[in-house]
């Protein structure tokens, strides 16, 4: 059988009522963690420019912009994509090393209002998204890495996989759909030398493309076959190496989406490990930046490709310093959004201690890496004693978890501009989904917290 | 100086009155060549799909549709991209193997209808989307290749350029614009395999892709600063070699749009050496099929790797069989667009002789391409006797080139479905575009021949 096809046939076979009771607690996590994520990041600039070129170019009222208003379903994935990624504490799978939800939630939404589908409806298409982005991610991985964001190029899979799946899609139709989306796959982490803003082009896209891929798939339009296997297809000409039986592995079988990561602080997630173990210690210790002498980040390559900056120029880009994040979490013992701003990136301590961290690869540390997103920090005082700390998980890991009174506690924070009982009641529809008949009220309900 | 920087210095600097005379000749059959093919694609069913698609969606009313009614800017430059590609008589550029026009002219019409610009001003546009589109192939020519549709990857710089020229951005913005647009870029050769309508998508999406980059561009939106030759950037993550200085030698003081090909056989140009030699052989010799023993075609490797294909199963994919193409050009001793179709595909004598055709690869002429598309032809006749015919150049290109009355004439023929006096009104009006007013005018021509 060829390979789009088992896909096919896994979206097509896959029900809500054969999904266990842990995986949809999960899911719905997934989806009050997007809406934080997507509310937090709704007025920032770059957020701000997609969703004027958005009402410009105008579009018919099926969907909701969480920005306000209702375009059409491509556009409101686009917008909808591009702001959940941007304050940088959307959920992370640490084998593909993909954001699912910035993807494929905002694809699934626009599509699931537009046909007023079900919440059960919802929460099978954001399972099935999650499966498959991850799976291509981790099929790819690491070397894709290098040059693409997953997030984008393997979340494009994803996005229309979770759009067939509302659509009903039959199975020739979703080969094709994938062979469509694969065709538009597209991200190269280029961006991450200036901190450009196309990062937040990269998930709204990739949402977009995936539900025009669906949709045209509806309407008979064809697609390449094997567009990952195939001999000029994804994984040969966007991999230097590929695991083909990472897709059909246990497929139908596992539910990946279990293997999410959340983050708690708004930093990119390769920053994480030493922010957690800085955190830990001036909890411990209350020690001050004066008494550091040096501190020593050991980690693996690809932490060092993407946040290796030693001197960031803006608050995005701080959020992908590794040197100012370890330098910030230590002296502030804490790294939410509220942390990251323009006063915190020309912050003297910060800045004086952040010149005193060296980041460095440690072979052991690479050699575990995708599975193990570890890290050791040894902290040099200048009293000649040194600390030295270790770990394998980052907080929000599976193997590390935060708790779901945590995730709520996160998503209050972040959807902070709202009426506080709108956010509440907000956050319950969601932990209630699988109830909702009609996705269409969910999203309602995010409108009228923007009037209010 | 920076890549991109040296590009947008270029881009802000040509003006309409340093172009010499003949590029503003060339220019214009290429917008009049664009419009042929873009009419007799309007109607096929993968753009109709993509058209409905864009209907469905909806959109202000900015921009001309070539398959009726107005639509944004985005949708206009989607559907009028995908429609000129289909019919596989866009024009070609050997150095880059890039369809050029398919995806920089929708681009550009649809910014210059909706800024109300002038017929210079597309010129200028379109000479400039053309350059860029050629510079980056021939940067990563021939190994970019392979796995990546030209066209659609680099294309997208071109499209980008065009329309960044025509919003007069400033030097920093078109910077932002080809960031964006580089990461952007996607397309791969896997369609090619099952004939699927994906290539129609790749222009359009390439040309939608340009414009929405430099309207993000033009809010303030930001791009990686060096997304062709950064480390994480497009030459890097999409090509086996690539050749900087290809960008920018004589950047400005050549006008790369007079190396363009234009295309008169109505199949993929890989197949149109062959061709040529088989009609110019059925004109001199009058020969039938039946005194035919076997044809050999030895030609270079990429016409092999996108046209060996004995046993083509739809009117598409007959134009990317070199086999079917040989054997069709003997028997008809043309291959016009009214060649191509359902009752074709299936003749007898074209299957029959199909089979008789062997192509391969000949190191020498491998060696000089893309400077040369060459082909020798061996047909050994049933009789004893081998002819062998031998071109560097089909017909189109520039060193064997078709005349303006041919190329009008081909325009004639493919919008043939609009009333005569409509098209040559309509020839007449691109002709003398330099002294257009409101590229509107003209868009609204494409409408008056579609009502009446």
């Amino acid at each position: 059988m060829e390979l789009s096809q088992d896909i096919a046939k896994y979206i097509k076979s896959t029900k809500y009522e054969d999904l266990p009771q842990d995986v949809v607690s999960y899911t719905k996590l997934c989806i009050l963690d997007y809406f934080g994520s997507a509310f937090a990041g709704s007025a920032k600039p770059p957020v701000k420019m997609i969703d004027e070129l958005v009402r410009e170019m105008g579009g018919e009222s099926q969907a909701t912009l969480i920005t306000g208003g209702e375009t059409s379903v491509a556009n409101a994935a686009l917008v909808n994509g591009a702001a959940s990624h941007i304050v940088e504490l959307d959920d992370i799978h640490k084998a593909s090393i993909i954001h699912a939800a910035t993807v494929v939630i905002p694809a699934a939404l626009a599509i699931a209002e537009w046909k007023e589908l079900s919440g059960k409806d919802l929460i099978t298409a954001v399972v099935v998204g999650y499966e498959v982005s991850y799976r291509v991610g981790e099929a790819v991985s690491p070397s894709h890495y290098y040059y693409w964001h997953n997030t984008a190029t393997c979340g494009t899979f994803g996005s229309a996989s979770a759009v067939a799946k509302l659509l009903d899609l039959g199975e020739e139709e979703i080969i094709h759909t994938l062979g469509s989306a694969g065709t538009q796959a597209a991200g190269l982490w280029e961006f991450i030398e200036d901190g450009a803003m196309t990062k937040q082009l990269h998930p709204g896209k990739a949402a977009m493309n995936g539900v025009i891929s669906a949709l045209l798939a509806q309407k008979g339009f064809t697609g390449a076959r094997k567009i990952l296997d195939g001999d000029r297809g994804f994984f040969k000409a966007m991999s230097d190496e590929f695991q083909v039986e990472k897709i059909t592995k246990g497929l139908g079988e596992q539910f990946k989406i279990i293997e999410n990561s959340y983050k708690i602080h708004a930093s990119c997630r390769h920053t994480h490990h030493a922010m957690d173990l800085m955190i830990d210690y001036k909890k411990e210790s209350q020690i001050s930046s004066e008494e550091i002498d040096r501190i020593t980040v050991k980690t693996y390559q690809v932490a060092i490709n993407i946040t290796d900056n030693d001197d960031p120029n803006t608050e995005y880009a701080s959020k992908f310093s590794l040197q100012y994040c370890t330098a910030l979490a230590l002296i502030n013992g804490q790294g939410g959004l509220d942390q990251f701003n323009d006063q915190a990136l020309w912050n003297d301590e910060i800045r004086s201690l952040m010149k005193r961290v060296d980041v460095q690869v440690d072979p052991e540390i690479d050699r575990l890496y995708p599975d193990k997103w570890g890290a050791v920090v040894e902290i040099q005082l200048k009293s000649g004693e040194t600390i030295t700390k270790q770990t394998d998980y980052p907080k929000g890991d599976p193997e590390n978890p935060v708790t779901a009174v945590e995730l709520l506690d996160k998503f209050m924070k972040l959807s902070h501009k709202l009426p506080e009982d709108d956010r509440e009641l907000f956050a319950d529809k969601v932990m209630a989904l699988e109830s909702l008949e009609n996705v269409k009220d969910l999203m309602k309900a995010t409108k009228t917290t923007h009037v209010s």
